[in-house]
């Protein structure tokens, strides 16, 4: 089983920096990612820039980085409006959230649980047709900072109201690092003998430094398809300082040395991760492989 | 089976810090450990303080903690004259390090492995009939910095060496952070086939971010005994800026959520943690959970 990296640095990454990365870096970013043999690359979210002012050049961004055509180009959008922005825009999938917990997904999105699949339903339909592909994400599918345990029976039947709206593809997010090994294990394994025509992606938080762990049981459960973030960086506004997304550099590491299959140029990745204070303005990202250097890195005696 | 945690901040911790730690902060910080239910303790170094000056009061922490009757409480001892001290003040067990890489051994301690293990003979023979219990670790048993990759033929040939000298248990060090999972898992299910009646513990840092992730699968081949560190402080001098041992609060965390049975107040080594700035005085020592809290500390909608 060959692992797939989707890369989601330029959406989940570069909206959580305080600085505004400037449009040029966003493409260079996204340029250069688009060489390194990830799957996926999560470009942009076309949401109100009042709401995400980090990411309100989204269609400069889609409309002028380079494709490659192995890659699938991915928008996240949160109402038809941004489904329009994100076809305009030329991207090949579109990704949708709706929070598990009721409390986040009216916070994250301000929409009700009937709200947000209405809205989808309206997604589906405009799509149809088009080529577009669409994924589902289940936000907070492994615990809300709010509301604590999360129905895993509620997540399958989101999971299939996504399937039954006709979307192709869906993720689990544990948005806020709450997942366990073992919670992982035993949970997608069941959601994968539920939905096994159904491609499904991880998508993990380091925020309590079981990130690597997570994707190690995802693995051991059948998963194949995992987002990660360049240096680590993103996150949730709940922990400051905290890590955010798992780290691509240190996932791709971590694989290589197990003797795991992927397709990602893991020394690209690390001197992109290696380029990263020139982007973001600062050093203190918690990718460890770009501080620590691989393993094969010897030292002189 | 429950898990062990062996607390290693007193030795391995603040010997990496460049401020000298007090000895009274010291003193005080092993005090209050020893009510977490961690069930080792590693006090302090009894090498020379010209090698390792953060712990030239060695004598003064180890004569004037607080002992817990259900602690062991180890010194680390790197001649024959430092067992002599680790006596003199008290301790339950000495820790005696060799690497397994020639050259690291070199770099470590001076010595070749036949001046190792002849030291480590007369240190047995010094301590025999005392009580004293000794534990002998390998150290760069996964991986050396200088060597690369490290035969674990010549691991296990060490162990027996270790227990043919009479010593009680093992540990194997992954120095610097270059073991994988999949390497864990089965090196170390050969190693407690071959050994099962050594007690084992596993010494791991989260240098490439594979920490949590190796203890896991030190679990699955059968270890109860992990080395520890409260912040995740420690580490080795060729990562600056890299995570270092494992971090308690995060193993325990951890732990707790699988539902793993261990020994430890997650609540009281958090509260440890947070005190680590006025006692290292820094705040960005690796410790996620101190940051981001714990799963269960849920926050306001």
């Amino acid at each position: 089983m060959t692992i797939h990296i989707q890369e989601v640095i330029p959406r989940d990454g570069f909206q959580m920096e305080n600085k505004f990365i400037p449009t040029e870096d966003k493409i260079k970013t996204i340029n250069r990612i688009s060489r390194t043999g990830v799957s996926k690359i999560e470009v942009t979210s076309f949401v109100s820039p009042k709401a995400v002012p980090q990411l309100s050049d989204a269609e400069e961004v889609a409309k002028n980085i380079d494709r490659n055509d192995a890659i699938i180009y991915v928008g996240l959008v949160a109402n038809l409006r941004g489904a329009e922005r994100a076809t305009d825009a030329g991207l090949d999938e579109i990704n949708l959230v709706m929070s598990a917990s009721a409390s986040h997904n009216k916070k994250n999105v301000n929409k009700t649980h009937e709200e947000s699949l209405e809205e989808f339903a309206k997604i589906a339909e405009f799509v149809k047709g088009s080529g577009i592909k669409i994924n589902g994400t289940v936000a907070t599918a492994f615990g809300c900072p709010f509301e604590g345990a999360i129905s895993e029976k509620a997540v399958m039947d989101f999971i299939r109201k996504y399937i039954d709206l006709g979307m192709d593809s869906i993720t689990l997010a544990d948005t806020t690092g709450m997942a366990n090994p073992n919670q992982i294990k035993r949970f997608i394994t069941d959601v994968k003998a539920s939905f096994e025509d159904t491609p499904l992606t991880l998508h993990l938080h380091d925020t309590r430094g079981m990130g690597l762990a997570n994707l190690l049981a995802g693995i051991e459960a059948g998963v194949n398809r995992f987002d990660s973030a360049i240096g680590g960086i993103g996150g949730c506004p709940f922990a400051p300082g905290a890590s955010g997304n798992i780290c691509t550099e240190d996932v791709v590491h971590m694989l290589g040395e197990m003797g795991i299959p992927h397709t990602v140029d893991l020394d690209e990745v690390i001197a992109i991760s290696k380029e990263l204070p020139n982007i973001i303005g600062r050093s203190d990202y918690p990718g460890q492989v770009v501080k620590a250097g691989k393993v094969s890195d010897l030292h002189e005696f």
